[in-house]
């Protein structure tokens, strides 16, 4: 429970051991980034809970997709920096310094993402996410068309969409439980 | 797809079948409601995607938890009231009319909270959903002692973030693909 | 006294009786719908207040217009979606519901109009209405321009905002006092 | 026509003679202010829709109330003021000017009610007014009860209410066919 | 004290006399308005903050450039306005009745300049200073754009971005502070 | 002039010689930092505008003040934040990084400070320069007596509204000329 009580506000007992799966997950995380995110942490005092959004979060940022992984990660950032979240904004910050080994970009995308030199194409996927975050109810088909324009296929719009959405769901959550990003993250891919 | 067509914007190829697990939750679906829900047929593109979502959603909002399966589906209206989102309004203003027996409270929760006549626990936990919504930059520490001050535990809490956090992200899938609800959710548990 | 308690959070004494023309009014209304609308009861405390109300709202619902009846329903659906405005919703919900002989155009319109089905005329229609609820201080010619693109003539261009101003008015009314809509409307027209 | 052209954007043909009644009134406004306000011109083309608003503006701005009427005239200022509609702050701030005497006022009223050296009462009754305006789905029973707690009748707090309402609604009627005041209210009342 | 009592709501005191330059400057305020405008003697107890303040608003608002000093007023009103600023409205509305000799074009400007004849150049002008007033984050290329296809040069679009990133400086320094504007302004330039 | 086009979207040609003063002053620069701020080369165009500009912000963030320097480059980065400004938030995230060696201070301000660990006096500064930054028209006495509850005295709340008031200009300067931070910023004091 004070590992816990460390990475949120809240002090949840555990409903019991994590299994084999999940600490195979928590070992292969250790082993490539140094840590477990404390996301993961978080969400670990119930294995059901923690398996569902790591199951969503590893669909979703790491399968097969028309998007790049970093491109994902750049939009991850995006609707961060629109909603504040400064758990997400300091650990996909810096995923977007490692994946594009440009910290820059990382920096500016927290910023602002219109301060970026950006393809007209990462610009409108950008857009797209800046206002289904801020202002859901006026998507409408042309936001979509405009993608389309851009060269996206459905499929891609729907991971566009359901990548901006999915941080929507976690910017919340760091929020309203006052989740704090692991201190690795803030000297990751600074050069 | 032609089906596809009809739920979303999009038209997406399937990925493949849907295998055993989901065509077993889809014949339950069809056997409690008399229909598969559209979200599901929405995700259905991609078994590995709909079944991340329906693991998440079904531990949100069926399994254990201090809140009942109500008071989650009132969190679910009031969100999707503060975002406009038109497939979750009424699919879960439905729900809502039928696990209360009350027709008017799916109304009132779907068009403002505050003039329906809730406990003042209720309100407490729905003025915490409508700002997560609304104001996610500005949760803090005074917005869980508020529902400490309820009598929530720090895992009702949690479960009372996780579930507006989950309808923020559906939210803005359908507001993306412009998902439309069941036409049979209309006329249930009106009177 | 009582009475009026229980159609609004303020308790106001009456300044005398209705007179033989609200009297038959309110008569009228009990016989097409069964009931008198709370509202109405609700300004019944001043025979003149109530009056000119009645005179606003008649002429501008009911008389002659290049708009149809739907229609202008259709705006004050909208106006109160952006308003939240609960009393309004309900009752006018209804009256599209009746109107349209559409249950689900209702509801579609108390969530979020750009769900709806609309064709291009009533889309701008309505386009403009929603703006001039939320940023009317942003209205300017190329609004205007647009409703006459439309087919619209400048006649119908003040009855849209007209109804819009009007129902900017009574969502304001009914949030100030808690105006509570009679139950009735609930079940209206649903099949 | 050409007489209404330069008082809205909208050319709209009159559906027929005033009338007495109306005539009498129009006379009635030259004598007492030198000219008859654009608005009234504004609604001329029907005599039926000028009668209305004239009965309801009278009503309200003129009639007996708990509220005198510089201040229903301070209310309509600051909600013109939340909506920046030109038409009702140039008319209504001369009013102000006028009836309080105090140039100072009306402007500091335009600009910013917050300025202004207010009594705690008249405060609470424009802060009322302006949360009225811009979060009309906000307002709740502590709304009303802080003007009870400085001194308000509930009649008191329907007068603010509808004052403030009505407001909304000529604001956005202004502001919709671009209404433009007559060049008399400006010298008006200035020391 | 009881001077900079009277016009802001901070008592501080003075660092020291002004010395021959800064009582120069207030002499000559005095001989052309007839006043010391309470900006100044707001700053005024620290002679070197009065000077650089003095400096940059001399610069922006007086030296040569591209805009005319009404232009550059003109955008002081507007961003004054979107900001509701007492102090600034008051202050720079005088300015503009008198640079322009049109005591009604000052007033549009306070209330909303969307609602003054203006060309097309002009409206272009003052739309940039609200965006960049209300929406900094949103600035871009296409801003400029159109401020260049009205024929601004860089030069031009430098002052005009200048001028209302400045009023927007000393729109919230006076509202911080309360800063009271001169009883003179009120009257200056009526006809 | 190939340099300036660098350091924003502007091309404007140098008005002249920078003068002996200033380029002492960016000798200094050059000197303590390895190179010249991108804002001072933007400004450079004009002598006079740069050496007001340069007056200004030495004063405010280097001169005796009640507030340490780091203090006021905290409020800096916080209206940075809610103006999504991505070239202060570049250039002052450093200096936060820098004068408090928490280089992860400087990051949870970028994000959020809401998820910072402030002193509450620290919080309530903040407060302040947020409010002040996106509600310039709500601020009043209570803000101002918040800030002495937490011992700051009226000269510090001058020093607190000045250097937020100040940023509001500079980002929107940033903003609308597209200013671009120097690189060597984004490595500084990372650990």
């Amino acid at each position: 429970m004070s590992d816990n009580d460390r990475v949120t506000a809240l002090g949840i007992a555990s409903e019991g051991p994590l299994g084999e799966r999940l600490e195979a997950y928590f070992s292969k995380c250790d082993e490539k980034l140094g840590f477990v995110p404390n996301v993961l942490k978080a969400y670990a005092f119930s294995p059901v809970k923690l398996q569902a959004f790591a199951d969503m979060y590893n669909d979703l940022m790491l399968a097969d997709s028309g998007l790049s992984k970093l491109e994902r990660e750049m939009i991850g950032v995006v609707v961060s920096s629109a909603n504040h979240c400064h758990y997400c904004l300091v650990a996909h910050g810096a995923a977007v310094r490692q994946l594009s080994g440009d910290p820059q970009l990382g920096e500016v995308l927290v910023a602002n993402y219109r301060a970026a030199a950006l393809s007209p194409r990462h610009r409108a996927m950008l857009d797209f996410a800046w206002k289904l975050t801020l202002s859901p109810d006026e998507m409408d088909e042309p936001d979509r068309e405009l993608l389309r324009g851009h060269g996206f296929a459905d499929r891609d719009i729907w991971d566009i969409a359901a990548v901006a959405a999915f941080f929507n769901m976690t910017n919340r959550m760091a929020s309203a439980v006052d989740m704090r990003p692991n201190s690795e993250y803030h000297g990751m891919a600074r050069d």
